[in-house]
């Protein structure tokens, strides 16, 4: 009838029903405990925040096109997060006084930006924030890079199915000024350009590198160094690879992390120096997963103390069809382990008695709302997939005892209640 | 200096730093726990919603006064969800016809309303919705009340802390209509006024009551009904009590779980009969902690289904200070359980590689980023909350061995690395 509200959700956001919630919730649980293994301690903010720290340093994509802004009723301008990365920025120079640097911060928010919706883009996604904050050195590299493959090991997924692929934009301005002849004012253009480098035709990018002011000698160049791999990094002067925290990285034991790439760029203005994105391999899926990077400057817009940041989000957009993709999805989990089902209305307040006893034990059980018969009700446990009922009927109870069935054998046994808890432990083990 | 941007919250919204937000998992992660052993199943939703279904039937306060709303780029009118119940609804309405009725869900989300923030009111608050679809059954009621009871007790309540005040709708219009002689036309408002009948003088009430066109006999009778308890019920006719699920409740085993209190009211239009509080005891916050009701119609706003819901909300922020006022809040965790350290910086690898062992065996590790005395970094993990430092120098590690010293009992062994994990999970038993 067309006078009923609409039930679809707002386009480009979702309704997560119980099922995907437990696949959804099981792939979270696992990633959370790998980070809080490696001594990350979770926080959260409010969504709302002053639409201003976007416009600030998210860059111009964002805060002129996509960000969600609002007015309260006090005339305050807001915008709904599209990232969280300035809001902990915010949070650490509010509480600078009282930490003790370096920390370790994740957290799990949703996001909102006003996007087309397609594959992989939606306009409220949920994402893991990993960040530490306090320290230069390139262990705080190392340590998220190996926190990134131990996440991706948790949720089932190997080596040979993603890629790490890191830059350094010290690296890259290095490139770009000492090798390829780029000046200042043009590096923003330039590294525009090569952020859209595999996305586009080598026609195109030649056209729009000519707008920016490159010859063909230095497009020549730009691409000679693009496709060059680490060999780049032996033309650059010894004072750019030592401000390079990367450069130090593949030098070490830890380069087997990561993959040096100067084709990762990363849209956000607030990035320094190290930045990266973790690639799907799969030929049929050859798209960023998640990427993050090193942030030095950003609790500055808050704060006058220097508090350098590196970190990361993981969407769960591109996770989730990643993992789907990959087979990787872990099943729903059962909506119940056992069903009390009593046989006539007046054994409800036994079963409920009895369903008391076992959830105390731990079992998820449910009891029927309404009276149906017991076909029924079996059935709908079945459904459910609890592994077990138990059935409360009046000469039984009178007895002192209830019929448990397992479900998945369809054996049957009378118990003493009592004994009950312990009969049912066993059937779940 | 004054070229910065504020780092406080967007007033009425809270940052959560990691000890207090180790807090509110705890407490919430019990409730997530016994909410499941009833078999509920979580869900999820976005936070934007289309703003006219608030409009239909949350109240006049709600969509007037506190609705968050925006526009976005392609002219929708939105609003910030202030309360889950609508949304909840419409995804049930959308998938009526896959679900199999009756559903227990439950969510755990973030609700924002426009209001002057004081004691117990915020602007974003985090509430559990636990919420029953598809039964009119007062083993509905009887199996909320009792969850109710489960979770307060699984967050070390007791039931002389708190009382759960319940009405019916059903009942209240036949005391008002058979008993107090209110016509149908000022029901509503002689509601509103009961809502109010607590926080208001008798004088002010009595004032009030006139203006709605109670007489002074009348306004009598309401006072005496609404102080007379159950005994009032007595007075009601037949037809009234049989169609009152409460009223059911109150003659059976279950009436332990439930005070009948014509008091309760609740401000959401869309409740039809059971409405109940839960109040803190304590007379120095005698308090609304959380509340809920049935609501048969709400669906029918999004399908020609009927659908009947039950259920309830419990923000965090009455909850949490209901907690704090009673002694019941959890100590926030230890933010890692062991810290590896390196006495020099060329041995971070084997530092990282013994850290690596012990995340695997499950241990909450870290390892230092910036190169300090070992002092420092012993009182750092003190600080931290480990109960276990791990030492890794270069002799030791020459000979395949590392220190661990229990911080607790300041008791020191060298141990052989193969061995350390179960060194570890002794010392951390």
């Amino acid at each position: 009838m067309s006078q009923h509200l609409p039930t679809a959700p707002y386009r480009g956001t979702r309704d997560f029903l119980p099922g995907e919630m437990s696949v959804r919730q099981q792939v979270f649980h696992r990633l959370y405990e790998v980070i809080e293994r490696f001594g990350f301690v979770r926080y959260d903010g409010p969504i709302l925040e002053s639409a201003e720290i976007y416009e600030a340093k998210s860059g111009r994509e964002i805060a002129d096109l996509q960000l969600y802004t609002l007015t309260d009723r006090g005339g305050r301008r807001l915008a709904l997060r599209p990232e969280m990365t300035p809001s902990v920025a915010r949070m650490i120079a509010a509480n600078a006084n009282k930490l003790q640097f370096p920390v370790r911060w994740y957290c799990h928010v949703n996001c909102h930006r006003y996007e087309r919706p397609q594959r992989g883009r939606v306009r409220e996604h949920w994402q893991i924030n990993v960040d530490t904050f306090g320290s230069d050195s390139a262990n705080v590299e190392i340590e998220i890079f190996e926190l990134i493959h131990e996440m991706m090991s948790a949720v089932g997924a190997t080596r040979d199915m993603y890629v790490l692929r890191a830059n350094d934009r010290i690296l890259l301005e290095g490139i770009l000024t000492g090798i390829v002849g780029v000046p200042a004012g043009r590096l923003k253009d330039v590294s525009s350009l090569i952020d859209r480098w595999e996305k586009y035709p080598r026609e195109q990018l030649a056209e729009d590198g000519a707008g920016m002011g490159l010859s063909d000698e230095q497009f020549g160049r730009l691409e000679a160094s693009l496709k060059a791999g680490e060999e780049i990094l032996g033309d650059l002067p010894a004072e750019v690879i030592e401000r390079s925290q990367l450069a130090k990285i593949l030098q070490s034991p830890a380069r087997d992390l990561v993959t040096f790439d100067p084709l990762i760029v990363r849209a956000f203005e607030y990035y320094t120096s190290t930045v990266f994105e973790v690639f799907d391999r799969d030929p049929a899926n050859n798209r960023s997963l998640f990427g993050g990077g090193r942030y030095s400057d950003l609790v500055g817009l808050f704060s006058d103390k220097r508090i350098p940041g590196f970190g990361f989000g993981m969407g769960d957009v591109t996770l989730f069809d990643f993992l789907d993709t990959h087979g990787l999805l872990p099943k729903p989990r059962p909506e119940a382990d056992v069903a009390v089902i009593p046989t006539d209305e007046s054994l409800y307040e036994a079963a409920r008695t009895v369903a008391g006893q076992l959830r105390q034990a731990g079992h998820r059980t449910t009891v029927p709302l309404e009276p149906r018969k017991l076909g029924k009700e079996l059935g709908r446990a079945d459904k459910a997939g609890a592994s077990a009922v138990v059935i409360v009927g009046p000469e039984d109870w009178s007895a002192g005892n209830v019929v448990v069935r397992h479900l998945v054998t369809g054996e049957q046994q009378t118990v003493n209640v009592p004994s009950l808890p312990d009969t049912i432990r066993d059937l779940l083990a």
